[in-house]
């Protein structure tokens, strides 16, 4: 009996201590499942700093492809644009874009970024009227800021196309416009749930949705505009106006390729596939270096040497064009992406002059020509398995129009929308304010005339 | 009998599995709960980088705003000045600042940083000669590398300051006695366990603890050096002395503003709590964008058009005022918090000028006056609840005092300390070994005086 | 019986109760484990991007230190040059370092990064062509971009060093060489299974594998090219040429230091250990400060004054001088390494110009010199227990010359080798395309000659 006893204690302790354990491990176990939430916000708020520098670059690039007269105003553009956006997009653009709503625009928590919301929950368990983005498990603002990192993208890609002679007040008010309203409205169709997005568009980093926007918002304005005082000459030629400061050029187009390291790899908004990421970085970058390498050669052909402005343009060219399909394409496809796009940028920049539209920095021949390219580019390389992502396979894997077909429609709806209502507002500032400073103050430079400063004090320049 | 054993035999192995399978899971468990330190370590790593690039936007700020013939000694002074706080927070600084002492300095593990120390360890587990540093769970020398570019950017504020006029050696003295005595004295009160911090006064990432204080130390230096030959007219106006390069200042300007989503959010020092960080984020990027709005408003208003310098200054303005608060007050409170740090800078740049206090890049009114006012703006501002630290709501919250008395307390023990022996540090220097060059130096320029360098060979420069 | 049957029952439900929590546990803990491939992917790719910064650095300081006329140029030849190094080191590059093959180079997966590769897997999970790198277990393109991200700061030395006069095709082709087969093979000895990783040579992040290849690579060109146009006069003695924007090449000393921290901290390759990247990150901080300081004393002993030419490379000296030990060497060590480095960096660029070797940037002094005395301070210094890896104790630990005469063995194989093909292949390029421009278009500046482009339009410079 004792023996038997002696047995059941031992007995009730092994259970005892089966039943203690797992319970202990469950207390060791249990803290470790957040870990994903901390590592996601340290890769969204990482990467979404990197895209914020991208202000940085913007400022330096156009300001060194722009004239000395004309320095002090575009940087001061490049650096307001983003306190603007950060405005605009608090107060509206964020609800428009990602509030539930319907398929043309979101309808919930409009204002404020202040609706109902409890981030960092996802799926089934997001309760809150931001539904179209909880599919990343980060905390609310950490969603906010990475989205309006890329708001005011688009908002700086218009700077550098309207540079040299746009009053820097209506800058200031398209930019809130387009902020608030226009990217926003667009967005939802991609980002935010709306129809662009059910029909089965894809524009994984926004070469639509971010670069081609900024640039039909730009074309617009260029249009009402008209060229810079001196461009075109009565015989139609037009005459070179070269850039004042290639170091600082340089020196943003840098940073733009170091900030795109942010754009693209970090709308994964998440590490939960390290795969992946890594793949769009490499993507990424090699669509950056194979159109270097092609408007390099371009550049040879067709104006003799390899002119700077057309190398740096050839990268972010590169870079736009791949925005769209990084996470859906092979590296040997990006690279194949990458050489056609800078091929397409040196022959849009041509082109452009020739049409007598007047790109100061070579902005839609970045961003909207290749962000026009780069969307179509996913329905002819995109691939299954790639990522996770199946879009269905581009032309060149299935042999179908199909995906082609969806990403040529989203081109021209944002592109026509964009276009239509973008100039629509340029066009009431220019019949109530006026958009352009005068020709007095265009010859003697914006910097004098719109903040009574010069950029290069003591250094003895011509005009 | 036979049946009853295969039972027993049966139950037996059921036990073991259970024994087993725990034990199994813990050997995968164990090494889960460790992941908090990896993850806090790259947090801390990743923002204490963006913090030392910060020195990089303070140098192209700095040379931006002063004259090309003194832009070699500014870079140099830059360049060099995080090699000084790097030596003297080492040796000394760190150990006076969060060494184990009493309530005004560190007393254990002075020098070299090499006390007892068995980080990660936190709390009571925290077992070494810094404790009041042992609540983030990150390896000793990554809170070392993070609180040293804190300390580096107090000592950077000065530079900016005395630009123009001080002696190269001097600057470095200065610097060194600034980060190895003066900054770790004021922080180890905030942030060591000192007197300030046992009293509840909050400063989150250092609008006193960093800003102020190098702003005290910087108005005390003007003062006993003057203000820059030709600056003041005999009838008491001022003349302008215009900056040299807007390129290179907005550039600083753009860097130091991304600089600050390390400053910040970083001073978490962990990432446990995600919604805290990317609130932080947002409420820095807000008021950012706010003061830059206000300032630039304000300049039209006063200056009649929107000077560039008041522009980047106010940005940073608004930066400064936050970094207090940052993670105390909500959304909409940084925005007013913002709004008004970029009237205050205005303001206060006239008002330095009026009083013949001649700070050339306006490192007073960044730092100085937004650093008390952002520390002030907590008493009024704050909410318990924001991020889970209650510092006892603000005045706007509570309609008590209580927290701005305590707030105010901390601005004048901390200016009055750091100005009373800045003052005298300086004072010995100027008796001892003087500390501003030669009149014929200033009118040629410090580049060739102090460096037998020029920053920008061959260009044409009116002087 | 009822009793026992209750019993019985009673077990039972304990049983499968026991059973039942840990393998839910085991559903909770599973993911866990994984969570140390994001940290890893975060912290390798966050690591890599700011390496790939270091293109940015380089390009400005390399354009900052040479003449206006020649600015265009270095800038092209620094944004095309990581343009390059993707496409090289993708086609073979990758594949000739990391492939499995023999001590002397790898043989498997030789093009386009395509063999057959399990990653993350370690160890020996691992299956693939990669074997040399599967101790890290992060998804393949993280490897393959941290690791072009080394490949591309080769070539950047390069350009510097024979800035001024090198024409751009043949910078290409060298370059391209260079990334694909020369760095790749003395790669494979150190950091790809080689023999010198064999015989217990340490270079952690790559004094010699990076920044010696690179100096030797240059000294070849070098002396192929000869020194510029107006250099050295006939009485031997030599003109100083100054550089022409000191502004933008402290820009790109500061980016570079703020890049170093992604370079030898992210040699880690995962964080598993913090402690010691938090070592890292201070080791490589504390030799850049004391080599500044170093090299501030001795510019202005043997020059006068602090030359801030000399300030800027003394800082980078130290970094370089640094890579090799920082994982091995105390945080004092580290200080010691920097304060020779900062007094090497100045002695040698008198000693170069005395040799009529004509570095416009001081690239040798830099890279070669500092990248050769770093990896022989590793057998001077390092000690074991110092962050996990055990080197066998440097002499003044262990008071055995073993390590260093490791050391001298792969600083003379590397060299060797690396000089030897350099100088072949810079011969036949000589030989047959001719690598140096005109002496008319080099007076005129290359600017113009290689790229029809002037860096400063509008900016009256002297020639």
């Amino acid at each position: 009996m004792l023996k038997k006893k002696r047995k059941k204690v031992i007995l009730f302790i092994l259970i005892l201590f089966c039943l203690a354990v797992p319970l202990l491990n469950a207390q060791d176990a249990e803290p470790s499942i957040n870990f994903q939430i901390p590592i996601d916000t340290v890769w969204v708020l990482f990467t979404a700093f990197l895209v914020f520098f991208m202000n940085t670059g913007f400022g330096m690039l156009e300001s060194g492809l722009c004239r000395a007269k004309n320095t002090v105003n575009i940087l001061a553009k490049n650096f307001i644009v983003f306190a603007i956006a950060s405005a605009s997009f608090w107060v509206l653009g964020w609800g428009l874009m990602f509030g539930n709503g319907n398929g043309f625009m979101g309808l919930e928590g409009l204002f404020f970024a202040s609706g109902a919301d409890n981030s960092p929950a996802t799926g089934d368990a997001y309760q809150g009227a931001y539904a179209a983005i909880s599919w990343t498990g980060v905390p609310f603002w950490a969603k906010f800021i990475f989205q309006l990192v890329f708001a005011g993208t688009a908002a700086t890609i218009v700077s550098g196309a309207v540079a040299e002679r746009i009053k820097f007040p209506i800058f200031i008010i398209f930019s809130f416009v387009l902020v608030a309203f226009l990217y926003p409205i667009t967005g939802h169709w991609i980002w935010g749930g709306g129809w662009l997005a059910s029909l089965g568009f894809y524009d994984f980093a926004g070469s639509t949705a971010v670069h081609s926007v900024g640039g039909w918002a730009a074309l617009a304005g260029i249009i009402l505009l008209g060229p810079r005082y001196g461009k075109y000459r009565k015989d139609g030629q037009s005459n070179p106006i070269l850039g004042h400061n290639m170091a600082i050029a340089t020196l943003g187009a840098l940073v733009l390729w170091f900030g795109w390291f942010g754009f693209n790899p970090g709308s994964t908004m998440g590490v939960g596939d390290g795969s992946a990421i890594a793949h769009i970085v490499v993507t990424t970058n090699t669509a950056a270096a194979t159109a270097i390498l092609s408007a390099t050669v371009m550049s040879r052909i067709l104006l003799k040497k390899p002119d700077l402005s057309m190398i740096l343009n050839g990268g972010l060219a590169g870079l736009v064009a791949i925005t769209a399909g990084c996470a859906f394409v092979s590296v040997a496809s990006a690279a194949i992406i990458g050489l056609i796009a800078g091929v397409l940028v040196v022959v849009s920049v041509i082109m452009w002059d020739k049409l007598k539209i007047d790109d100061p920095v070579g902005a839609l021949s970045v961003h909207l020509v290749n962000g026009v390219f780069g969307t179509l580019a996913v329905g002819l390389f995109a691939e299954d398995g790639i990522t996770g992502t199946a879009t269905g396979n581009g032309l060149f894997i299935s042999g179908s129009f199909d995906l082609l077909g969806r990403q040529a429609l989203g081109v021209l709806a944002v592109g026509g929308f964009t276009f239509a209502i973008s100039f629509a507002v340029w066009f009431i500032l220019k019949k109530t304010a006026g958009i352009r400073v005068s020709q007095e103050e265009e010859i003697k430079g914006l910097d004098i005339g719109e903040h009574g400063n010069e950029a290069y004090s003591g250094f003895q320049i011509f005009n």
